[in-house]
């Protein structure tokens, strides 16, 4: 199997103005899980294709989930990302908008290397899939400000933003190897899934995690009374006097008492078993939509995928 | 002959999220010269080229030109463009981070319809101009805080910031008509000239135009101690009493008097007949280019965008 890191390694930032390039190259050798390459290339070697077609669009998705990153910390007024200085830290606000754009344009100049006669259907998903992402950005800012967002609501939000990405991975790898319409279909869907399952396995781990090996503070959600799948679900459910403790609650400022008391409340809703079910519940669709795929080692991969992202603790 | 205007108007950005889409309709609502997809369409129609087919090219060019002088506006804390707030001023710099970002991958939306066959070229070509933008931005960043920039560095960071999308402009439309490479390079290398007379002529209209018709304050550049291409002449061919006067006013802020003193020592070096000079030659070099041209009404009007943009008074 191609090795992703070497391929992203080999990526060549060296040339002038590195003021552009420098904090290309350092976005890029922070590591991550390399997810989106990996599904792209295991989603080609499923239908017998061959992975070199397929690593033009690896990269040109991780190199555009790096893209968004950049500029969701510089949004975000993040100052640590994997365990480093974020880019507007390290430099500067204007760096970071910058080379955050040339990293984008970098993605389509990887994309552009696909096969030609596959190129115009690939760049069609890749920029739906790049439209969805910014869109479900605007959501997640939007929501901040509501008070009435639904669970619903949510979840399209979390397709957007996180599932369509690795759904447009499964299904590009599929296209290159040549899989039929119905067999990519089932791809996008099994990695939509697989993305939902993820996103609310991450708001899960942020209250119920380890700390330790969370690897980072349990309730930061809560004290920014972000809207995760556990706080709709826990005002979809809640009877009176629990939404009153809640928004109580929620007008405090960051508190340890307040992720104690918020946790008190989700336990007694029973927020807890809620997500659980939902991410078993789209674990399950995953894996039903596995029986088509065809049975080979790549398969195995996928369903290790698959099985370490439900139950991972970090 | 197609009308541009109405092209863009058509664009439907009435979707949901508006926090994300309503900030393009108001860029893209807010005029400017529609140059670039001008040169396009002419350069099609110069070759006999159907300009539908253009079209696509020439909207994706113009959604990119404004997404640039929208991700510029935050990086300048720049207040008004084309007599309007911009956007981080009327929103706010998260909301032009973020609905920049789409305006790029809307670029690339549009340029994905253009015809099948051509896409790879096209977007290679797309690509290319797009990164050195981004570089003659990084480049014109670097310039302010070096002492040591060159004219031939500066001539180099206008083609990259401002020719190399007028030249991309014009090769695509000639492409996509089946004009051959002969031609499509005296088109690009048209459009390198023409952009570079441009810019120049926008450096001297900021010291030498006439406020009333240039439409903005003069001297503007002489008060923020900008590298034109009128300061570097001027210390190119000062003698050591000049460059001494020149270091000292720059040293001092703005002011009226720092802009008359400036403009008096640009004329004593000689400053304005030589960014004349160049004007004069690039435009002649243009010109030049156009005896290859087949001739015809679409050359009759490139010819007449290039007298005009040669004499403009702002």
């Amino acid at each position: 199997m191609l090795d992703i890191n070497k391929a992203i390694e080999r990526l060549d930032w060296s040339r002038e103005p590195q003021g552009l390039y420098a904090p290309i190259a350092y976005t890029l050798a922070s590591g991550g899980k390399r997810l989106r390459p990996q599904l792209a290339l295991l989603s080609c070697r499923l239908f017998g294709g061959d992975e070199e077609q397929a690593l033009p669009v690896a990269l040109a998705l991780e190199v555009f989930h790096n893209f968004t990153l950049l500029h969701d910390d510089v949004m975000d007024r993040a100052s640590v990302r994997r365990g480093r200085e974020t880019v507007h830290v390290k430099w500067n606000d204007n760096t970071a908008i910058l080379s955050g754009d040339q990293m984008l344009i970098e993605a389509y100049k990887l994309l552009a290397e696909a096969p030609g006669d596959k190129l115009p259907v690939l760049l069609r998903w890749f920029n739906e899939m790049a439209t969805g992402i910014c869109e479900g950005q605007q959501y997640d800012v939007d929501f901040e400000a509501r008070g009435d967002v639904t669970i619903e609501e949510y979840i399209e939000m979390i397709r957007l933003k996180t599932s369509v990405l690795l759904a447009n991975a499964l299904r590009s790898g599929a296209y290159i190897a040549g899989a039929d319409e119905e067999q990519q279909k089932r791809l996008y869907d099994w990695g939509i899934h697989v993305g939902l399952a993820f996103q609310i396995q991450d708001d899960l781990l942020d209250v119920y995690g380890d700390e330790k090996t969370f690897g980072k503070a349990i309730g930061g959600d809560i004290c920014c009374n972000k809207k995760t799948y556990l706080l709709l679900s826990a005002f979809a459910h809640a009877d009176t006097a629990q939404r009153e403790a809640l928004e109580g609650w929620l007008a405090r400022p960051a508190s340890k008492e307040k992720i104690e008391a918020v946790t008190v409340l989700y336990d007694a809703i029973g927020v807890r078993a809620m997500a659980e079910e939902a991410i078993l519940s789209h674990s399950r669709q995953a894996l039903a939509l596995m029986d088509s795929f065809p049975d080979n080692e790549a398969r195995e991969q996928l369903q290790h995928l698959l099985r370490k992202l439900a139950t991972r603790k970090n």
